[in-house]
């Protein structure tokens, strides 16, 4: 086997995000494109809700650029909702050939890696990536409705009501995707799924170990190094097992499950998480700082807990991915 | 946007199939590699079962070349299971990257796709696409548990209890994908679960018009087109639907659906659907017909619903893709 490590030619041409009151209420909701007052986008179910942030994600990243509905030649997507609909019914009206993808809250990094790989390959001018959740659907199907007032454990994170869209494209763009290193599949025995942080983060550890090794670099190398959702119990183990590897993350580390929300005034426990989380705070708030010059070479690593409630109630461990993606600002060698 | 017609330069050098006792009593069991004789592969659920096929499978065809655990470079794979645990829990001891698909009944002809655009890219030599599914396992999840002996339509398909593997590479192979076209999502407004062929067929149609009017090919050009699992009765409306378009498929068409169950003597209705029905159709049947020489040019059209039981319930009608591998014998120009 190969070290799976890819370099690619490929850039990001526009992005948009689509999110809820409560994230709209935390540190970076100013950033945020669109939000609605109820997290109900106008629709009569969550699911259906979810599936309208998919479509104004997609809608208002080609806005941005001018760009028609049928500008995308491959969408890729999908959302942790059961057979994904929450992708499938959301984008139904674009034209363009559609891949669905199931990698839980890796999705938008599994997106932008396939999609960065065939503009690379040549085969696409333009394509999308997007993701999405909302924490009514989430709640809903994962645990239990949130009407019942269940009590979390202090390990849970708090699924984002948002949605996330990329288009990359071979076109110059003051950002772009330079390398990606697709994930494994690593199940290191965790079956707590209140501490989900935990059980991801190995697989966390094991792409960007196999990162550094096969690039040459080190985390002095870059600005950030930014998780998915691996929120403060995660992230904290994944600074531990990087440590025992003999790799110290410092200061460059952060996760976007522990940027959307306010620790001391936002009751969200562990930090946000959910395919909505890492989509929305990469294209509105990590990609802009890349854009304005802040951030010049950012490592996202896509996490995601590939378990299902059937699953865990048969007794297995939760198996968990992550996908690493490289942005590069410009100028950046 | 472009047609999304892309050639491609991947052989098929192996592929396997697991199938149930259903499937092994059909017209073509004596095909398919492995099968149980209680369909439980020796797990306690039939979640874990349809793992296990996942596992069996891939192992099943590295092994007919003699290949180990870790020559696949990428993986990618999915099921109909909630979150898509058939795919993720089976496949977690091969060390290769992972890429989870949701493509409904569609997910073998799209990890194909995938893996051939990266096969043909440069990107990796060689790499892995699998799908599954389980007839206990659908039938719990999406209807009801298979004990209740719930009354099906005649218009419903049978989920096939199976599973496929296929190893994509750039050697040199008997038969290999010469092109690939994704299909778009399609939904004309079907709501009935009990007759899924009729919400799957418009998106067939759509693809296949795109790619004979791309290609500048027609039906006469093949000696096999088989859709996924429209099932006799899906299959009819495609053949009505080319029909209206001008379009004549006459005998070069066939279904995964209609051919793994006999039916005069298997009560199954419509046919086969389910991800391991073209899975385990192509895998075994079709690509060893193939490599005889007695198929050399076979348009393969994988074909899913997108729905899911909630968005149902919720009042949405089904939305369906169709994924095409063009795929062409030895000595075919």
């Amino acid at each position: 086997m190969q070290n799976a490590l890819f370099y690619t030619r490929c850039g990001v041409e526009s992005a948009a995000s689509v999110v809820g009151q409560m994230e709209r209420k935390g540190p970076i909701g100013a950033c945020f494109d669109l939000s609605s007052e109820d997290d109900l986008f106008g629709q009569k179910t969550w699911e259906k809700a979810e599936s309208e942030m998919q479509r104004l994600a997609l809608n208002t990243a080609l806005a941005k650029k001018g760009l028609a509905e049928d500008a995308p030649e491959i969408i890729f997507s999908g959302d942790l909702l059961n057979q994904c609909i929450g992708a499938a019914y959301g984008l139904k009206d674009f034209p363009a050939p559609y891949f669905g993808l199931y990698g839980a809250c890796s999705t938008a990094a599994e997106g932008i890696i396939l999609g960065s790989l065939l503009v690379t390959g040549g085969f696409c001018h333009r394509v999308a990536a997007l993701a999405s959740s909302h924490n009514c659907t989430a709640e809903r199907q994962y645990r239990a409705p949130v009407e019942y007032g269940g009590q979390r454990a202090q390990t849970a994170q708090w699924t984002v009501t948002g949605a996330g869209a990329f288009l990359l494209s071979d076109a110059e763009c003051a950002v772009s995707v330079r390398a990606v290193m697709p994930g494994s599949v690593v199940e290191k025995g965790v079956k707590d799924v209140g501490n989900m942080g935990a059980a991801m983060a190995p697989a966390a550890a094991d792409t960007l170990l196999r990162f550094f090794a096969a690039s040459g670099t080190s985390p002095h190398d870059f600005d950030l190094i930014a998780t998915g959702d691996l929120g403060y119990e995660g992230g904290d183990i994944l600074r531990d097992l990087m440590r025992l590897s003999g790799v110290e993350l410092g200061d460059v580390y952060n996760d976007c499950g522990m940027m959307i929300y306010n620790r001391k005034t936002q009751d969200t426990h562990a930090g946000g998480s959910g395919c909505g989380c890492s989509a929305a705070v990469l294209a509105s708030y990590l990609l802009p700082k890349m854009e304005r010059g802040e951030l010049r070479r950012v490592l996202i690593l896509g996490t995601g807990a590939m378990m299902s409630p059937q699953a865990i109630q048969q007794g297995e461990a939760i198996p968990a991915v992550a996908h690493l993606v490289y942005l590069a600002g410009k100028g950046v060698e």
